[in-house]
């Protein structure tokens, strides 16, 4: 008889041990399912939640073949790992998901605006460079975003090049250097996918970004979008995740253009920041979604409950240390406001320190409260 | 400076550590409040989850004082514990909520139903007795329930006594000979009090329970009763909470009569079987209510977000031993479904392994679901 996921010998890894791993412990907990975690932070926010953590490298080889030793599902909550061993984990019959492979593609930039285009996927238009010296084939095709092919996250890695003059600023190593287009919304959409091929699909959520840290400000769901643009985004979503052959679950961001072209900016296959407000907006969390895509199981309903915005709880300028929170009180006062600290203890200038979800019967009643919490609820050091 | 629930320092102690605990736990991950956790099973529930698993008696003062020692704020998920102990860890200055005071009396259900008496709280008539001889000076009172005073917990130490012939079953022990009152509805409604003053109060909902184990079979979220009952129950269940000097949280349950009297029946100051639908069909959920409320914060909005039906899940009959989930893929498949296993390993006849929650336009639907999964879903062991 096959181990079920309750079984008290059944252990899902994970590697990263982040807020995103934390909350996927508060659902897996639901489900009794055990989560162990490979984290190289030793006071990672998960640490305290698990049977099994281990402090180690994820992009290290030996630490994460050690680590997957004796686990029956091995996932993620971080890209940048070490992909070779998740091949060699694959191969000795243990369940990765998201598939190795397409963690290699996610890595990779380049890899990725490939496959768009393999696929039919509409994307910004791009060139693929080796180093600065090359953009300036392209000096009649300005203005781009120059993208690092490799180790961006969260902004980094990833700058605007809006005339020929800004060259000397670029990066000196291989990208993707992409035609900057401009855009009248970001969306992101969350598709999961299970290995009897059973998908599911999250309402189309849209993301208003803080141009000075390229960080979400505000994310808002459902987007205030056409119901054929809502279409149009749920079905590129599903067809990313079928050409990628996806087990789990994968966030696709988008650009909709004035002329309601869709882009397909980049992907993640993993609970995604995009996501977090589907913990009390939906009837089915991201979170739980990605459980029960790598367990298996069948895909929860992932109906909107209530329309929602979610802000981001970002470490204040100017202040480093142990995190201390100004507001709280008056936060938590107002009905339908869900905080979620992380568990980090320092803060640092724009470190992902927690998000606030709001519920409420309208989008605009939920965003006026979501300005009132970024007004009030500052984490600085004490 | 004071510290601060989210500091790495402040610690939140727990006597006990099953599904309570657990549940208990989800929710203080969002406001990164440290748990800790005394429980007498090495393997209870709770026991991977937190920073500190004390394996320990919950009825040893010792063992109480020493794991009270440096939390900031003790609370419990089980009645059933060391005041002794509690009430000189309150003196030396410890926040203990609920109050050691209203333990006692809870601990008593004599006691409880002297306070009901003395508060102008409604409640069936009853006697106090010492012993079973004493049950003959009321026997043209009959027919009775008859409740231990002390140790009863899940239908345990309660008989009733429906004629005098039945006096050989009684206990011979301290204890209340209580009416036994014809109701219409058994209903219950969770208070919160923080240290401020300020109160909430959540919806009234009603429960099914099963004759046989005199367990919850469904709870409903609404009630299905009269804007003035309902108002009046809030009113009852607040006016305990303030009689009872409340901090935390307290679940009140009453009988609701046919000429619309409500009687309480008795009160548990914790998180209650009768709130687990909150998590997923109410703005604040129990549990977020009663650390909110132990930490003296603003109480959360309590209102329903969907009407929503709970069902125990309960080990099936003649199995005992490692615990094996039947039906749980067709289970999952409902849509609005929540399960929540509570991480017991070993199942016995009638042992609270989980609970589900359905949400759904409304009652008649969930019920539906509920009804289904209660004959799909079984607790078996392999």
């Amino acid at each position: 008889m096959n181990k079920a996921f309750y079984d008290s010998s059944f252990k899902v890894g994970i590697l990263g041990g982040g807020q995103l791993g934390r909350m996927f412990i508060q659902e897996a907990i639901n489900l009794n399912v055990q989560v162990c975690i490979l984290d190289p932070d030793p006071e990672a926010p998960c640490k305290n939640l698990v049977s099994e953590f281990v402090c180690g490298s994820l992009t290290d080889y030996d630490a994460v073949i050690a680590f997957g030793q004796d686990k029956d599902v091995i996932t993620i909550e971080i890209e940048h790992v070490n992909v070779d061993a998740l091949l060699q984990l694959e191969k000795s019959g243990k369940k990765v998901f998201p598939s190795p492979a397409l963690l290699q593609m996610v890595q990779d930039k380049g890899l990725q605006k490939e496959f768009y285009t393999k696929n039919n996927i509409p994307t910004a238009p791009f060139h693929l460079i080796e180093n600065k010296a090359a953009i300036h084939n392209y000096r009649n095709e300005f203005p781009f975003f120059q993208k690092l092919r490799k180790g961006g996250y969260d902004g980094r890695g990833v700058i605007a090049l809006n005339d020929p003059e800004k060259i000397e600023n670029a990066f000196d190593e291989p990208s993707v250097l992409e035609k900057k287009i401009p855009f009248v919304k970001e969306l992101s959409v969350i598709v999961s996918r299970n290995e009897k091929g059973e998908t599911s699909v999250f309402p189309v959520v849209e993301a208003e970004f803080n141009p000075h840290v390229n960080l979400v400000e505000f994310l808002f769901s459902p987007a205030q979008i056409s119901a054929s643009i809502e279409r149009r985004a749920r079905e590129i979503a599903l067809m990313v995740a079928d050409r990628a052959n996806l087990t789990g679950i994968l966030a696709v961001e988008m650009f909709l253009l004035e002329d309601e072209t869709i882009y397909v900016n980049e992907i993640a296959p993993r609970p995604h920041n995009s996501g977090h407000h589907t913990i009390e907006a939906n009837i089915t969390s991201q979170y739980e979604q990605h459980l029960r895509a790598i367990l298996n199981l069948p895909p929860g309903d992932t109906s909107t409950i209530k329309p929602a915005v979610m802000v981001n709880l970002l470490g204040e300028e100017g202040y480093s240390g142990a995190a201390h929170y100004e507001g709280m009180d008056e936060a938590l006062a107002l009905p339908g406001v869900y905080v979620h600290l992380y568990g980090k203890k320092e803060t640092r200038p724009y470190r992902k320190m927690g998000h606030v979800t709001i519920l409420a019967d309208n989008i605009a009643d939920a965003l006026g409260k979501a300005q009132k919490i970024k007004q009030r609820l500052k984490i600085k050091s004490k």
